[in-house]
């Protein structure tokens, strides 16, 4: 298949992901996670569409607080993608965000054809999944609105199912063929999903979609008139530039609801194409067993895990240190501040367990110890009572912003690099070992004039060390209005 | 009863205590350990002794590597107990460590009677315990070796049995009395611990032991002669202050044997008590429960534990969280830099856990992140190539000694308190939020003059950080010798 002109991906990026918690968490969410392979499930995303779709074309739906960690992810691409970021103020569910995807996409191209899908997913079978999306494409040209079904592999009760029509082909290319849909089936009981898997022709639907964006319009028209007038003004107030506080109140107001319940159920053109790609969703830490490698015990293992005898157990681990004995059908995920054990078959209520620690207050349900910036990162290393510790990473080239704080002093010291700091009127070099005290209220600036990274320890004392307390006078990545 | 002025107690707190990783570790052990309570365990013992011994009556076998930890948990009786430290090069089992120990009671007291008891057990009744104490001395002078039975509570197979012979009493006090020893049970199977449990005429051999130093001598004498010999060799260095490599050496020579096995199961002196005080030996994880309050689920919880629905699990952690869900019959230990997550059942194995960790060259299995000093204590916040973090807290009134390093500068932030800095032949005082940079090769002291605890945070930079790069030029704890 050549590149269609025409065919764009729009990546759903939006996703909480909190069942891969403490892994993920509300800011850090699951398609930032490298979980088999050295991209993480976003790149992989992107990556692959690449061969079907040229890069520009690559939209992706997020919002505010994830967006600045996925340019960070996507930056290798960074030119290419730099005006297909369409930020929800909140996330209102896959059909506002699919709707307003393709009213954006219309101004651009009028015969715009969007691949729509989820950036959380694992797919393996790259040439099968651009064999499907050619297919797809075809069939989408005829007025259709595409789903991937999978096969089936076992009586899942997590997943929809779709049955084809079998009688009503809408196209052929290969050993793939695509069929108007004879009905979806929301999430059977065990029973029903057996019978489905007997059957052979009942498949999952894989939350990916191909169509035209007048297509999908002209059914959000017909099923969502109310969800489309609101989007309409949305994407009237995007266009214009206005992304203040009426134009998270209006998005607010858009009905939350599914594209599969709110179109594909409803059409009458819904079609589906049964693949033959490995797919996985990986909705929970008791999944990956069927995506990544095992053991001869049927353990993953990633990490610093010192193990005796367990079995059939999900160990995800990072430096620190995990010990287990005799284990079976266990779950144990370990972050620098929170670890999780479970057995497998209550990974599914991860999500309970973060609503908890979201009800407690609890801070390790939102953000890491370390947060990525665009300038590198930092790792809170210890906090206590007027004190904070953090290691900061500078990328070479990267600079803080101009910046002064009215309650905390800062001390630098240098461990890798050279550091040009900026401390009131004075700028000088420091290289490891050397180290300078920031006093409260004085401007100052950190910046890598290197090739190497730059690493400092920074200590923060003060009676509130909040990172709000915080005044940009210049920052080169335009955050001088926003902490 | 009154205090006994020929009482003494012997405190065995030599054990690894590796069962008990990662809370406990090679350099610090069980008796260490906080298990139940306000006081670790080590010190419950002592303060538990106390109602029967004057506090300068009660002695400590431990070794070089211990010392300093239980001399820090013990500073509250520092004075009493500063001559009362028995350090054995290295562990031989408890024969040759209650063996030395009477020796050098016997210099002492001709009438010296020990009471020996190891110092990680946990005993609830003091009053009881104290009864006991009592009827044990009577029977002691008449040249008993005297054992205390627990009354089994279920049929355990980890210790040894002791069955009275109900014919020959040595002695009565209440409703407490004493008899001969019919026969001493090594670890039985299942099958002859059920027996043992069913016919109410077997104990659990308590490991406490209650004799006169010379009695206890003339059996070493009777049944080790050779150990003896050994022992009284040792006995004559230590008197004469030769406590170098030759005592090592000629220490490291003896027979490594147990008390039960070398002397009580041969004695035709041995003796039991039956008691009715509430004992546990806390074996392991597994064993916690027997001890520990349990919520209405049946788990023993400790720390930042966020859990949903686990029963009959043991949760011992700090303060990083540790998220689980629906566990049954677990154990869940967490500490700043490793976690352990394993069956109750395989409770025992951790044992061979550390074993593992220890051939894998793990710094886990040897020391804490907080290492504990005469001074106050530090806590390694991350190392990393070329630089270290430490968080150092000084007890008033403390100081570090006057020292140098040969590859390593440090910066220092007061974060709280007051720190008098000597830097070279420069002294200053700092303040919250004041820094100072100690050059390599220069000669730097840290002291608390105030009345507050001081916590500075230390950043080392340098191509080697170990603990031993340390020129010592005076040392307020004797340490100018070894680092």
């Amino acid at each position: 298949m050549k590149k269609q002109p025409h065919l764009y991906a729009v990546v759903l990026a939006g996703g909480s992901g909190t069942r891969f918690w403490p892994m993920s968490r509300e800011r850090f969410p699951k398609q930032l996670l490298k979980i088999i392979g050295e991209e993480t499930l976003i790149q992989q995303t992107v990556r692959r569409v690449m061969s079907s779709v040229p890069v520009n074309h690559i939209c992706v739906v997020t919002n505010h607080f994830q967006a600045e960690s996925i340019k960070l992810q996507l930056a290798q691409w960074k030119d290419e993608l730099a005006d297909n970021f369409v930020l929800e103020p909140e996330g209102r569910n896959t059909a506002p965000a699919i709707g307003l995807a393709a009213l954006r996409l219309l101004r651009r191209d009028p015969d715009a054809t969007m691949l729509v899908l989820p950036a959380d997913h694992i797919i393996q079978g790259d040439a099968k999944f651009k064999n499907a999306i050619s297919l797809g494409y075809e069939i989408a040209q005829k007025g259709n609105l595409v789903t991937f079904g999978i096969q089936p592999t076992k009586p899942e009760t997590g997943y929809g199912y779709i049955q084809p029509n079998r009688r009503a082909r809408l196209g052929k290319q290969g050993t793939l063929s695509g069929y108007k849909v004879a009905r979806f089936v929301e999430k059977p009981d065990v029973k029903k999903a057996q019978q489905y898997l007997k059957s052979g022709n009942y498949f999952w639907n894989s939350g990916i979609f191909l169509w035209r964006a007048s297509t999908v319009l002209e059914e959000f028209a017909r099923h969502q008139p109310a969800l489309l007038r609101g989007l309409k003004a949305v994407d009237e107030m995007m266009e214009s530039g206005q992304f203040g506080n009426p134009f998270a109140a209006r998005y607010k107001k858009l009905p939350s609801v599914s594209i599969d319940y709110g179109i594909m159920e409803q059409s009458s053109h819904s079609a589906v194409v049964p693949v033959n790609f490995s797919w996985s969703d990986v909705g929970s830490w008791g999944s990956l067993e069927e995506v990544a490698p095992c053991d001869k015990r049927g353990n993953v293992k990633t990490g610093n895990v010192v193990d005796l005898d367990s079995e059939n157990t999900v160990f995800f681990t990072d430096k620190r240190l995990v010990g287990s004995i005799g284990l079976k059908d266990m779950v144990v995920v370990d972050t620098p501040d929170a670890t999780l054990v479970c057995p497998k078959s209550r990974s599914q209520d991860v999500k309970k367990l973060v609503e908890e620690l979201k009800r407690r207050g609890a801070p390790e349900h939102l953000e890491h110890l370390t947060i990525h910036r665009p300038w590198g990162s930092y790792t809170i290393l210890e906090e206590g009572p007027g004190y904070k510790v953090k290691r900061i990473s500078v990328l070479p080239g990267g600079r803080l912003s101009l910046q002064m704080h009215h309650k905390r002093s800062e001390h630098w010291v240098v461990i890798a690099g050279t550091a040009r700091v900026t401390c009131g009127d004075t700028v000088s070099d420091l290289g490891p070992g050397k180290s300078i005290a920031i006093p409260v209220e004085t401007k100052h600036r950190l910046e890598n004039p290197g090739n190497d990274p730059l690493e400092i320890i920074e200590v923060q004392n003060g009676p509130y060390l909040g990172e709000d307390d915080i005044v940009r006078y210049q920052d080169d990545y335009g955050r001088t209005q926003t902490p």
